[in-house]
């Protein structure tokens, strides 16, 4: 593993790291921010899954976690959208909602995508097992959070490793994929045609197949632009109302789908993750 | 006035703004962040002028700001370092400490940078008219900050404003640009080889020559690579002891010169500002 930067940051250390990933076959690059803390102790995780375009820089520079995980002593990190490099297939057309930067947190099985774009198994496997081993991670306490495909990223992961992420929540995540575009193109590509394995990457549709979750929150920007066509938050509301799934879904009048939105709820976030990270198990 | 964007934060807007600017003779851009606030009221105003090679928008995005001044009914707004556009002169050779993105915020006297470069007037009273008329401003309770050349700019403007700036903050200021590569390549560039006509635009120079303020703060981090050659903020302790100017210096340990570490005492500062706009005149 490389340190790409480090900065000092409200109390704690904010640095930028990349490290030859054997799942993606692609160098990844990710950041995390570690809290001031008393050497030797172990500090809980929030995971942070980002939107389509983005890079681990988006939340990193425009998030305004870091006062927040510093008050209460929680290590952020903030992974890729996809494997990139030389070699590493792109959109054909070079669409900003597939190929590099739209992961969509799955592990592709079609050509010529599959050779690289693991990222189920670099968001749930590698990646992990290099933070617990790099950093003072404390992994009996983690959670996952994310904004739009990293919010589906945040919902699906977490629905399938409820043992393992303590709390879920998203920003205007898309929580049907298989019922809206951006979803359903990226499911294609990725996994083929075969929509009954679309499923298991559908966080409305794990619900329906009994994947079940403590508690959810989910906030959504009444004037965010993808609302009625890609985010569809009234599934979720469905599914978890049919289901007994307790949800919290928060519509905010006048908030977009930017990090203006994002960095505005942040804390709410945090502060509400960090009240189940650290209940007693 | 031309919005450029307007984004919903933290229960406020921030907004970008375009306007032709009669004194650099340019279209000028600049961001505002308005809290929410019970219409007819008029709120205080931060003034937050930016470093070298930077515009509206580092700030705007990376400053964390918005929260602290949500909390505490602040205007936040964030001008230009220079004026741009076609036609409008550059260092030579394109260095990036001076012309474009480095105004030093002066009104320049020696060609060709004397037609647009009149970054002073533009700060201390077209911007000022334009906030007023424009923004719910009580142009009574007003305050300056600033970062790097944008820490020069908030120093001078407020040694010489003492009456309209109720409080002047910095971090990591170039404090006496007469001592300094940055600032005697910019002064003698904008306002020719006299270097009596540069104590006007040194915070040091100006108390030296009598200037007062009730009450100055400084972060400065330690491990900032511009502080021996560019900062020195150790002439502005000299300064401010010798003429009994109250100065709060914070020398911050592994702090660099980032907007990581500008972000990490932007509430300090705003709350310490909000103390000091708040209270009876």
């Amino acid at each position: 593993m490389e340190t790409l930067s480090s900065n000092r940051a409200h109390g704690g250390v904010q640095g930028v790291y990349r490290h030859a990933s054997a799942v993606t076959g692609t160098p990844m690059t990710f950041s995390v921010f570690v809290p001031n803390h008393r050497l030797g102790t172990k500090l809980p995780v929030v995971w942070f899954l980002s939107g389509l375009t983005c890079t681990h820089a988006n939340v990193t520079e425009k998030g305004e976690f870091r006062a927040a995980c510093a008050r209460q002593g929680l290590i952020f990190v903030a992974p890729d959208t996809s494997p990139r490099g030389e070699g590493v297939p792109d959109d054909p057309d070079g669409a900003y909602d597939f190929g590099l930067g739209a992961g969509f947190y799955v592990d592709a099985t079609e050509a010529p995508y599959a050779a690289n774009y693991k990222m189920w198994s670099y968001i749930t496997e590698e990646l992990p097992a290099l933070m617990a081993a790099e950093f003072p991670v404390d992994v009996t306490r983690q959670s996952i959070m994310g904004h739009s495909m990293g919010g589906h990223g945040a919902l699906t992961i977490g629905l399938r490793f409820p043992e393992r992420y303590r709390a879920i929540s998203a920003f205007a995540p898309i929580v049907a994929p298989s019922q809206v575009p951006w979803g359903e193109r990226a499911l294609e590509g990725y996994l083929g045609a075969d929509r009954a394995k679309w499923r298991a990457h559908d966080a409305v549709a794990l619900i329906e197949d009994g994947a079940r979750a403590q508690a959810l929150l989910v906030d959504q920007g009444e004037s965010d632009q993808f609302l009625e066509k890609q985010l569809r938050p009234e599934l979720l509301e469905a599914a978890c109302a049919t289901a007994g799934v307790p949800l919290t879904l928060r519509r905010q009048r006048g908030y977009d789908h930017s990090y203006y939105f994002v960095s505005s709820f942040m804390a709410d976030h945090l502060d509400w993750h960090a009240e189940r990270i650290k209940a007693a198990p």
